[in-house]
């Protein structure tokens, strides 16, 4: 059922509408997190006269259709193909295998876009597969919640976060700039960068955070003196900030790793070198170094809140009414 | 100027009130974070029919008396001495000088008790200084935000957060009572443990967080190739949720690192080892090594939430109206 103040609130941070869609018909393979909430965001909006969708597993599609998430759900990627703006927002590792399968459908004049974690690897799996007269945009909004499936989407999931899109040398200016208003009217600050450039941006600010992640939740789970209890009781004292982000979706997070493999190894090199110094500060018991150390990262933080990139609020606003600062 | 609103929801998340006041006089040594919340709350719950409180630095006493955190402030440690509880709400680090400040003055039947997050080496740096007749009671709330100083406490803050207690072998089973019940009158959760077995379980679930959180963003600041304001732009992916507790007080968290330092290398040490075998898996294309790991990691959580630590908030609900779930 249509919520009219909810509906309010996303326009007022969607922000100006647009004078007319901006293309005739605008389709999204793979509707999980980010496919829904394109799907809620363009629907909003009116991005496209049309604006269908398309999942491999005929669950996700009935339950697309049964929460209205396209004009039209299609079945096959033949009827997916006649689209305006094809975005693939599936698994990096699926790329190769959707693009080859999408190609032969596929009309002079498309463009065809992504919205996945690594960007050198998706141009490499995909552009073989498209004929002359498609272009090929890739783009990846840096937003996500640890929800995914057709429900955890939200029109306003892109709001006040960047979009990166990484055009290949060879593309067509004006798709480019086509696919920069379309993130720019679901509520992104777009940039453009290099593919290569991107793939090392995401891997100090994303990539190798979720890894260290994932391992320090998995150390925590092997211990035989502490119990997983224990660890579960008294994660507020850090512990738990690390677990949302090791709670992501392991089939996306597998093909990061699988597909950003040089700058993920080499970030992690650097991270290594570090926290052996730091490992050796404590054994010998450097207190200087380490309160050096400490204070300096306080001002990056100090930063990221004056960007607007996080919440000022103590606790992240978790407990909403304790906030000191209110 | 008293807030009655704010006052009637603090009651309420504190719960019942006490019939009586635990004891005559409650002494805090340290306003800070910690100290100031222990203020508010005793003062809110009247846990003492006296609360006074103490700090080394005079503007930080002077900010304390300006806004009422206490009944009174004293001015040195004799009269601090002078209290039947008394809680050392400092630097880990600075345990041992006041301790040793402290102790001429102590009364028979007085409470010592401290918030520091290692216990095995502040029970070491306090103990010899104790006359007979007092009571080592060492606590520990597992609860904070990255905020410092006299205006960072509130009187929740200690609500639903589990308090460790940890005391000696050779202690008076009534203290630790009385200890026991100072924190469940602030909302603590309680729980019993040896000092030994706490560090080892606050190692892995906050001190081992911290320091790879604090050599994340240090690693980050040192790029060449990615700038800071790249970092910063696009902290969203991961990253941002590292830098809320590396900009956590560098004092303290210099001295957990120096007094906690073998149970803090133990827990590095095995996740420096599972941190290579996951380096491994993604120099060799280990795809189900990497998705069974990452799959283990999110069962954690989700009992992290069942247990009431975290909110299932999207994004930690830092964009209030936007979480999917509501």
């Amino acid at each position: 059922m249509p919520d009219p103040q909810k509906a309010q609130s996303e326009d007022r941070q969607l922000g100006a509408k647009l004078v007319e869609p901006l293309c005739a018909r605008l389709c999204v393979i793979g509707i999980g997190l980010i496919g829904s909430s394109i799907l809620h965001a363009a629907k909003r909006r009116r991005l496209a006269a049309e604006i269908i969708a398309y999942d491999a597993s005929a669950d996700v599609c009935a339950r697309a259709a049964e929460i209205g998430l396209a004009d039209r759900i299609v079945t096959s990627l033949e009827e997916a193909a006649a689209a305006d703006i094809i975005v693939l927002c599936i698994p990096v590792g699926a790329m190769e295998s959707v693009g080859s399968a999408l190609g032969p459908y596929l009309k002079s004049g498309t463009i065809v876009s992504d919205v996945g974690s690594v960007k050198g690897a998706v141009i490499a799996a995909l552009q073989p597969h498209l004929p002359d007269g498609v272009s090929l945009i890739p783009a990846h909004p840096v937003a996500g919640t640890e929800y995914s499936g057709p429900d955890a989407g939200f029109a306003t999931l892109f709001v006040g976060r960047w979009c990166i899109i990484t055009p290949p040398v060879s593309a067509d200016p004006a798709a480019t700039e086509k696919m920069c208003a379309l993130w720019s009217a679901m509520g992104s600050d777009v940039e453009i960068m290099t593919p290569a450039h991107h793939d090392l941006v995401l891997a100090i600010t994303s990539h190798v955070p979720h890894l260290i992640a994932y391992n320090i939740v998995g150390t925590a789970a092997d211990l035989e003196e502490v119990t997983q209890s224990e660890v579960i009781k008294f994660s507020a004292g850090g512990f738990r900030d690390f677990t949302r982000i090791a709670a992501s979706d392991p089939t996306m997070w597998r093909d990061v790793f699988l597909n950003n493999k040089e700058a993920v190894l080499e970030i992690l090199g650097r991270f290594n070198e570090d926290l052996a110094a730091l490992q050796r500060m404590i054994r010998w018991g450097d207190g200087q170094g380490l309160f050096d150390l400490f204070t300096r990262t306080r001002a990056i933080r100090r930063s990221i809140i004056a960007q607007g990139q996080e919440t000022n609020a103590a606790d992240f606003g978790r407990r909403v009414g304790n906030d000191p600062t209110q």
